[in-house]
């Protein structure tokens, strides 16, 4: 069952995932070109599948948390390219497939990273005057969109990203290696689930078990693909092996030890579990879907 | 009186421009620095200005308007900072003052970027929160926001500097410098003039004169801004002169010669000043922004 919901969510997020690029005018068509090029290329779309499991675990309908599922996946898609830049993590290989700026250069790709966030953006408010006739159902979408604002901005995904870059080639504290995760990684996956319940209005309780398993997940979602760095091959991960070592970046492996952090991948992924089976019986979705991501990393 | 307006605006800019930088966390507090450093570099804040000369020209009360004018802001400033890396323009002066990444780094320089777009919707996004109970100022921020998304995205300011970058080193149309011209400057001016007026509730009529006149003055705007690359000096402008020609960038004083140029500037700025001062007896402050800013360029 949770294996055909999730068939039916990556279908969903392939079919529309190109859909709320904005018509842009051929006289800057390369931007369309760039933005949809880093879009195509695949993924595992863990966020925008897990904004529609909340949005349906919750009573929204799945039609209608499509915008904001697509908007995450931009938000995810604009960081990597943005990462990927020479001047920041300067990868050539990302999904098995050449990095954004190696076909289309780095100022293009600055630019299709910001043209993705806007799009996001645009698509969110768009989405929302469609119901202006509906206070109810306007009031959850402003509340998703604020989730995606503030889980990739500042305090979230940006702040991790600068913590990152400031931490390499350093000396760097489990203290900081948490903060990192939690906002590199997790708070991005945490605003997928909570602008999916918030589009199903839910609850303050269900709220914040979904955010505990989100929580639990992303870090867990770090330290799998850290351990995989080290563990892995080029094959399994669609970019380079043992790159965390090469650029001396502390990760879990380096500051715990590979068996430490596996039991450490096997205690989150027991905890973002624990977070909803214990009070929903219809979590099986998230249950195999946080399973199945420890998975990689044993 | 335009000037005492102006002087009004500029304050309530100059005082609340880091209010909507969300709170960082220590552990990236260089974000902060980055956005902060760039966002009080100066600059003349014709945007904002716009803004909230829109908003409480169709009724607003300047204070709501404020967290608007300073995400129009965000994003210019956002666009700047990108637009001045190495990979773009590669500048190292702007406003008289080295660029974000000659300080900060390329790395914090493109993240400073994204986390003022990010702070931008952030900003806008939390203040529609606080009218869930007033369904008719609701919409309209939600209409404001929606205007500053599509002025700043990928069919305005980034698809302008987009078609930009494509045409550098290459012989460019007088098409395309127009179409680069309404996209990469204009658009987001008129963004911040839509999005005032629709703070204020505009009727249809009103918002497409406020239109006509913010397209107007946009491509004004970057014809001076031109002009005054081939005829000022680096201190006037605080950063270089003479670099598009350098550049070999197209520019109007390149297609069409320095005196047509300037006969140009003259009509874009009467059509602005006719598209307002027309229909309303109120419209001086337009009138004499579109003026002040006609002379740089004479």
């Amino acid at each position: 069952m949770p294996e055909l919901i999730r068939k039916r969510y990556k279908e969903l997020i392939e079919e529309h995932i190109l859909d709320f690029l904005p018509d842009i005018d051929h006289k800057s068509i390369t931007l369309y070109e760039s933005m949809k090029y880093s879009l195509s290329a695949g993924g595992k779309r863990i966020r925008p599948m897990l904004l529609l499991a909340a949005a349906e675990f919750t009573g929204c309908k799945l039609e209608a948390a499509i915008p904001y599922a697509c908007a995450v996946e931009y938000m995810h898609t604009y960081s990597l390219i943005h990462d990927d830049l020479p001047a920041m993590d300067d990868d050539q290989l990302r999904r098995g497939v050449p990095t954004n700026h190696i076909i289309y250069g780095e100022a293009m790709a600055i630019l299709a990273g910001d043209g993705l966030q806007s799009a996001a953006y645009e698509a969110m408010n768009k989405d929302m005057l469609l119901y202006f006739d509906d206070p109810d159902k306007l009031k959850k979408r402003i509340r998703a969109s604020y989730e995606i604002a503030k889980g990739s901005g500042c305090r979230g995904m940006v702040a991790g990203q600068v913590a990152d870059i400031e931490s390499e080639d350093k000396a760097c504290s489990r203290e900081m290696l948490d903060y990192i995760h939690l906002t590199k990684t997790a708070a991005l996956i945490v605003a997928a689930v909570r602008a999916g319940a918030q589009l199903g209005g839910a609850d303050a309780e269900t709220l914040n078990n979904l955010t505990i398993y989100a929580e639990n997940l992303g870090l867990a979602f770090q330290i799998a693909d850290d351990i995989l760095d080290v563990v892995g091959s080029e094959k399994e991960m669609g970019k380079k092996a043992g790159v965390d070592q090469v650029k001396k970046k502390s990760t879990y492996p380096s500051l715990y030890g590979l068996e430490a952090s596996k039991a450490k991948l096997m205690e989150l992924t027991d905890n973002a579990i624990e977070a909803l089976s214990s009070y929903y019986d219809n979590a099986e979705f998230f249950t195999k879907l946080a399973t199945d991501l420890a998975v990689r990393g044993k």
